[in-house]
């Protein structure tokens, strides 16, 4: 069959494609990164270039990843001024940060004005204030001064993340002349899908997509098609909530204002994409204890994170602990429960897992809340009672035959029952609890919730054994 | 100071906003609530109408959540045929089945007619054949062709995310020609932001962004804007795939063509983004053991798709007993350390969780691949044996102290170490191994991962003991 892309000669290719450098599991290709590291290693900076050249940003940011640090260096080194930063905004943090760090900062803000601002941005503000300050000292003023602007603004706010650059008219133009200013005007977006509406003290007063502007005749007035922009978001608000308006109502860009509503910058879908994938990526990192890591961390870098909650669960592990040292004459007496004991302590945190998993989500998601909370709990502590009833009739089985003692098994199908009803309750009141008092449910739930199942797992198997078979 | 909303009277308002109907926590008010439980109660079609009439589809979708089953149908049937079927694009499986099964075909079929196909797809594809096929025959020709070709592609492709509206132009045009179309043609989709260029068959040719014309002259020929549709996407593309494609190409739409390469329907990143939150959930949930549960589910349900991964957790759990049980004499002469040995298998089970967790989401975001696994595995095991060194200190003095027996807190800080490591190692390679062979580490590697440190746990614990004290 023929290739369509055949009869596409005289296309004007605005980035070109390089499929090739994928492999089927979407990992760079060796070959292609060994044909770079040869570039690299002889200095060759024309064979390079022509490697390099096609790269879409998110591509040179996957190849920058690959190479050894040492590499990456060399490769920004011999690029000189045809390196194209936008590809830094596509690395982690710690390999940006390596980069920018072994660039004179004339380079930088040369660098950076070929950037969109979010861009821009989003290099400069993991810098200490110093270099911030010499860079945007070096910038032209309008630049300096749109920079300055959105790193004044906190950290993870749609103020930071915005692009300042957007096209805005007045409300009395018309279609046919809004058409011919974008024909005219050179200094627009590099992208836009919308086109905000503004007085003329830059009171944001609606906005207008683009097909609205295409479906409508010349002669029709900017007023009459543009709508009220509901999703304003003040440059203040926290990124994650911006993004939730994003989601909710499904927006490509939505404008930026400050706190005197006067349209400040324009935040874009792609950036709340990452967003959402950054929120997404803390929560399953936070649940399972860790922080905010990422695998270019050096060893003592990650060592040091995962110590404070390796310390929450050395104080947990021994109160858990201090519960069987209360009934050592009991296992003393029958050893038999030393063996079994963690299989009740190991099925109730499972159990409470689930749960916790299941309700650090909703509450996450706002599925959660003061309406379902009554019904979510009664729920899970039938399914804990079920599930609980089930499994504790095949342990008490196994474990009766084991140890040839049918007594045995009655007492561990009790406690299995009481440690899952317990798995239930814990698993969806503690994050309910955390949530409520204002903690975040992802990181604290899962070191509280396996303290519950495992102390109330030993203390019921223990505890009704020895007043079973009277060993107090 | 004055709202700027003021401004804006005469303005044409799409779909209002109802920001007062959620309170500071991004709940629906109960006061709001009440108010549409009050006017279903007493049957006001009117009130009704008024209450719910200006919500967007997202914010219908979260009443209908926050209601009672019960309001919820009577709801949908007092508004008839005013009723927003899109809202049922945004509510869970289990609430979207009990309302559509509560209607009869007929009217689904008139209220499919209103939505985008992208969106009618959604609906249609969890009723079952003989449901799909009636509704189907109701419709107009154009119409049920379209929704069958969606439907024919599998479960969660490009395919059936696609909406089928799309404006399409020849190469020849020129720029004024596509505006002047667009300007008469009434059929266009309800929001677009590309156009896209065919031939007489409708093989792909390429697209133009709507800015791209908006800047051009109309003289100007589409062909000489247009660029190469470089992330044309097959519809039987897994719709995580494409979704990668966006961001990676931060796209917000893109062709989705058939074998042949024609063009069949567009893909927008609204549906992406729920696709990306989709993926991002399933992936959490799947760590915490749990399947694709969503809060309203029945307790049979939910009972039924925790069972399997207990189960797995039951028979690793007597694996780990066994080992306990193989040092039964060793626990009968000193009870001590059937008091110890869960802090052992717990730290090294913490420890473990957390390197799993940062293993799985690299391999989930492609970060982790050949070229860095060996370096992340060495770093891992540094880790692993830094915090193993620090903890073992730690817990061997407390023990020691504890049970006034100073090797003992040496033999516990012994297995501490072995057992860090092991976690370490475990937590990275036991995901890389299911990813290899093809498995999805998220849902199978917490399972084997505390297997293996609760055994390593328990067997260096008692093992070294036995050894020491010379119980064997």
């Amino acid at each position: 069959m023929e290739d369509p892309r055949d009869q596409t000669s005289g296309v004007q290719i605005s980035d070109a494609v390089h499929p090739e450098i994928y492999d089927e599991e979407g990992v760079v290709r060796a070959s292609f990164l060994a044909s770079i590291g040869a570039a690299i290693a002889d200095r060759d900076t024309l064979a390079l270039k022509h490697e390099v050249s096609r790269l879409h940003q998110s591509e040179m940011g996957d190849v920058l990843e690959a190479l050894m640090p040492e590499q990456r260096l060399a490769l920004v080194d011999l690029m000189g001024a045809d390196f194209d930063f936008s590809a830094l905004t596509e690395v982690d943090e710690a390999i940006r940060m390596d980069i920018v760090d072994n660039m004179p900062n004339a380079q930088i803000a040369q660098a950076v004005q070929e950037l969109d601002s979010d861009d821009a941005v989003y290099i400069l503000e993991d810098l200490d204030e110093e270099d911030q300050d010499e860079i945007l000292a070096q910038l032209p003023f309008t630049e300096r001064v749109r920079l300055r602007r959105s790193l004044d603004y906190p950290e993870e706010t749609a103020g930071r993340r915005m692009q300042t650059e957007f096209v805005a008219v007045p409300p009395f133009w018309t279609v046919g002349q809004t058409i011919d200013y974008m024909r005219e005007d050179n200094n627009l977006p590099e992208r836009f899908t919308q086109i905000f509406v503004i007085d003329p003290t830059f009171r944001l007063l609606g906005a207008i997509d683009l097909d609205q502007i295409l479906r409508a005749k010349r002669t029709v007035k900017i007023e009459e098609i543009m709508h009220e922009t509901r999703h304003a978001i003040p440059a203040t608000m926290d990124q994650e909530e911006a993004a939730r308006d994003f989601e909710q109502y499904d927006l490509l860009s939505a404008a930026v204002v400050d706190a005197n509503d006067r349209l400040v910058g324009v935040l874009t879908i792609d950036d709340v994409v990452d967003v959402i994938q950054q929120e997404a990526e803390e929560d399953l990192l936070r649940m399972g204890g860790v922080g905010d890591e990422e695998l270019s961390d050096t060893v003592r870098a990650t060592s040091r994170s995962r110590i404070p909650w390796l310390s929450v669960n050395l104080v947990t592990a021994f109160l858990s602990a201090s519960v069987i040292g209360f009934f050592d004459g009991t296992i003393e007496q029958m050893v038999a429960l030393a063996v079994l004991m963690p299989i009740v302590a190991s099925m109730g945190g499972n159990a409470a897992t689930q749960t916790m998993t299941v309700t650090v989500r909703a509450l996450a998601t706002r599925d959660l809340d003061i309406y379902n909370a009554g019904r979510i709990i009664r729920r899970e502590a039938m399914v804990g009672a079920i599930n609980g009833v089930i499994f504790a009739v095949l342990i008490g089985i196994v474990a009766g035959l084991w140890f040839q003692n049918p007594d045995l098994g009655g007492i561990i199908a009790a406690a299995m029952v009481i440690n899952m009803m317990a798995a239930a309750l814990g698993g969806i009141l503690i994050p309910l609890l955390l949530h409520k008092f204002g903690a975040d449910p992802a990181i604290a739930s899962a070191v509280f919730v396996t303290m519950v199942t495992d102390i109330v797992g030993f203390f019921s198997f223990l505890g009704l054994a020895a007043w079973w078979f009277g060993f107090f």
